[in-house]
């Protein structure tokens, strides 16, 4: 059972002297403000990780000491099987979940009494208020946990990469079934339609995210979700989409041509983000920084803007002005795991770098093996950034304005593949068409 | 623009000599625990209603004495259209929403300074707690502002019962959509995955609630989410899904053979439960009491369990010892409207009745015209129901147990169509086969 072993990775970063616990509250139902609309319950991701229980109502503690691994399940009434189904009994629960010690959530203060830890590790102020409710004589940390777990979540284990290729290989499919069925005159909410139907029909209920369906010029909105729009002959159409299996998402970006022809700006935007993204992979291996590969490709970018002569000076001066952030004005990727912007971007100690653009770079980190990653260039032409920097004499001089005013319907250009880095280099985890010639023989196919 | 119209109709029933205001904070985004992932924004059902606002972090002020509508929008700055699309400006959030006077939020406390209203009517506690945050001396009620907007959301307008016809109409097409498609050896989430399509194509992307797609004995789950099992040919198939359209919801539930042939007892459970629901359609119109219909069809039902020889005794001694709520253990059904589970069931002053089956009945009210209900007769063969009864010597007396048990794994049957209530009777909005004879053709064409 995976979740053993994630216990045990956690409880080898503790000391060995420690007289501490750990406690984790899992998820409970959300509803939808106060009303009885309920939301499907999905596991928290730290308890999932740990303990692979996936309702809602449970809480763990892992006494650090003895070692011992503590689940705490709620009661449930006859009348909770009518509604609900099923009830566990303690047996069926210890066989399932394979606890040292099982309770009924009602035995926690006393157990953790029992305990008498010196410290209990918990992840946030409220989960800490919560154990400071049963007993105010508790010494609580609320430091420490997020960094040990978030240190174990970043490298995955073979489970793990295991989850993520069966997660990666459904949504390789609903993207090519998304790009087998694109047509002019479609609208947004139907080619979300399809991917979410191919998604579901095997099996995967979650999204990773709330996805991106961009037709147009919504296609440079970097976080579109309107959805309703139509899909003009001659619009690219991007798709920033992806499903959870068994909790581990997928986050993968197309952008092509509603009607399967490539013009020649559309041509020329998107082999300089094709590109950037090519480089980029081959790039990636254990030991490079993610925003050195963030600037890679960023360079990749504003090449090719100056070649289309939508930009003008010398490259190293337009990297240094960072042009290439009105362009380019998101991070090159992120970790990706239980949660889609995955834990383990930014360890302690390393902050964000205030520049634009790469400030919201969302890892940054030297790669290791284990470690799974987006990889997500982008060129868009934004109206709202770009304008302000016609205004602004730093800026201008770089600008060809009368021909970036010709792009302002254009939208934008994002390609995202999803890597594992490995102890050679890397497995690019996507499989979805993304060469100009495939796509363009699949959408008239 | 209806909006102004619910406005309208909720100043009317304030006393014209008023001095208060009302004031509600519209919805914010949700986040799943303490991550970056966000759920679709979908407006709560109160504000939309009196707003017609699609957006996050607005607030609405309604001053009674002067009966001026304040509208207040969130200040969005150039990165906000980066990330999330045009902001609009004033003058356009005027266009679109027509309050009587636009602010900025953060002039909500001095324009509430200058209403100086006697007292703020709000929705509950954590709205009061808000306005109490901006300004200690505020007085503020949270009591009569539910029960008006109640009042006023129960008896819809005829732009309304337009919403709802349009919600009702595609999801009839859905739901005859997954019959037509439905075959043993299929998943439920294959199904589930078969009705959402449907909808969403069609441009619905909030379901209006998370829907049961429940084979076999999994039908006998009141509220089943699993949606993971496989249909074995001979299983009964119940679905209760439905997606909502501009905020109306429909809630259609059918159960039906996945093979497309009844057998013999499932033909016998299926009629009585279609017998009770036509019966109640048949019943149903201005003046009669929820709880009447809810009787109704517990005595058809209970006479169909007679017929089977499942049951023993007069029904006078079934329908008093109450029964049939062994087998018909929820609400004959509730209102509908912008929440599924939609306001104004239980009036101020009706309490709830205390009996099985009929506690759990969501509205208990005569029906007016203009009111909108699910009517949702069921009939469930539930272990945990039955097994306590058969050792209990009230109840056992009235069962056959030898025969009851043969039914353990046969599951349950629920037929729900929504009904307006009209002048001389009802509108029946669903328009799903039901009739056995219907289903057989339709699923084996």
């Amino acid at each position: 059972m995976p979740a053993q072993l994630h216990r045990k990775k956690l409880l080898s970063l503790f000391d060995e002297s420690q007289e501490g616990a750990v406690y984790i509250k899992g998820g409970e139902l959300m509803y939808r403000y106060q009303t009885d609309y309920e939301f499907p319950f999905r596991q928290e991701s730290n308890f999932w990780y740990l303990t692979g229980v996936d309702e809602p109502d449970y809480h763990m503690i892992l006494d650090l000491k003895t070692q011992t691994y503590h689940l705490f399940a709620p009661k449930r009434d006859a009348q909770f099987a009518v509604w609900h189904g099923h009830v566990k009994t303690m047996d069926d629960i210890k066989t399932l979940y394979e606890p040292d010690e099982l309770h009924f959530e009602n035995k926690l203060l006393s157990v953790l009494k029992d305990i008498n830890p010196s410290t209990i590790y918990c992840l946030n102020e409220e989960q800490a208020e919560f154990l400071e409710d049963l007993d105010r004589n508790f010494s609580v940390d609320t430091e420490s946990l997020v960094d040990a777990i978030t240190y174990c979540r970043s490298i995955k284990t073979d489970d793990e990469l295991n989850m993520l290729r069966e997660s990666a290989s459904i949504n390789n499919i609903s993207h090519r079934k998304v790009m087998e069925s694109v047509k002019p005159g479609m609208y947004e909410y139907e080619l979300k339609a399809i991917f979410d139907f191919h998604q579901q029909s095997r099996g995967l209920l979650f999204d990773a995210y709330n996805g991106i369906h961009a037709a147009g010029r919504n296609s440079s909105v970097l976080h579109y979700t309107d959805c309703d729009s139509r899909l003009n002959n001659g619009d690219l159409y991007l798709i920033d989409a992806g499903f959870e299996y068994e909790g581990y998402a997928s986050d993968v970006t197309r952008t092509y041509p509603c009607n399967g022809r490539f013009t020649g700006d559309q041509a020329k935007v998107y082999q300089t983000v094709l590109n950037a993204l090519n480089e980029v992979i081959k790039a990636t291996k254990p030991g490079v920084k993610m925003e050195d590969l963030h600037m890679m490709s960023a360079e990749i970018i504003i090449r090719g803007l100056k070649d289309m002569g939508l930009v003008k000076g010398s490259v190293e001066d337009l990297m240094e002005n960072d042009i290439f952030a009105l362009f380019f004005p998101h991070g090159l990727g992120h970790f990706l795991g239980l949660d889609t912007h995955d834990v383990g971007g930014y360890p302690k100690g390393v902050e964000r770098i205030d520049r634009p653009g790469i400030r919201f770079l969302r890892a940054r980190r030297e790669l290791q093996t284990g470690m799974v990653i987006t990889v997500e260039p982008g060129l868009y032409f934004i109206p709202a950034l770009l304008k302000p920097a016609f205004e602004d004499e730093e800026k201008s001089k770089f600008l060809n304005q009368s021909k970036l005013e010709a792009f302002f319907d254009f939208g934008g250009v994002r390609i995202e593949d999803n890597l594992v880095i490995t102890e050679d280099g890397y497995e690019n985890l996507t499989d979805v068409p993304k060469e100009i010639k495939e796509i363009e023989d699949l959408i008239k196919g």
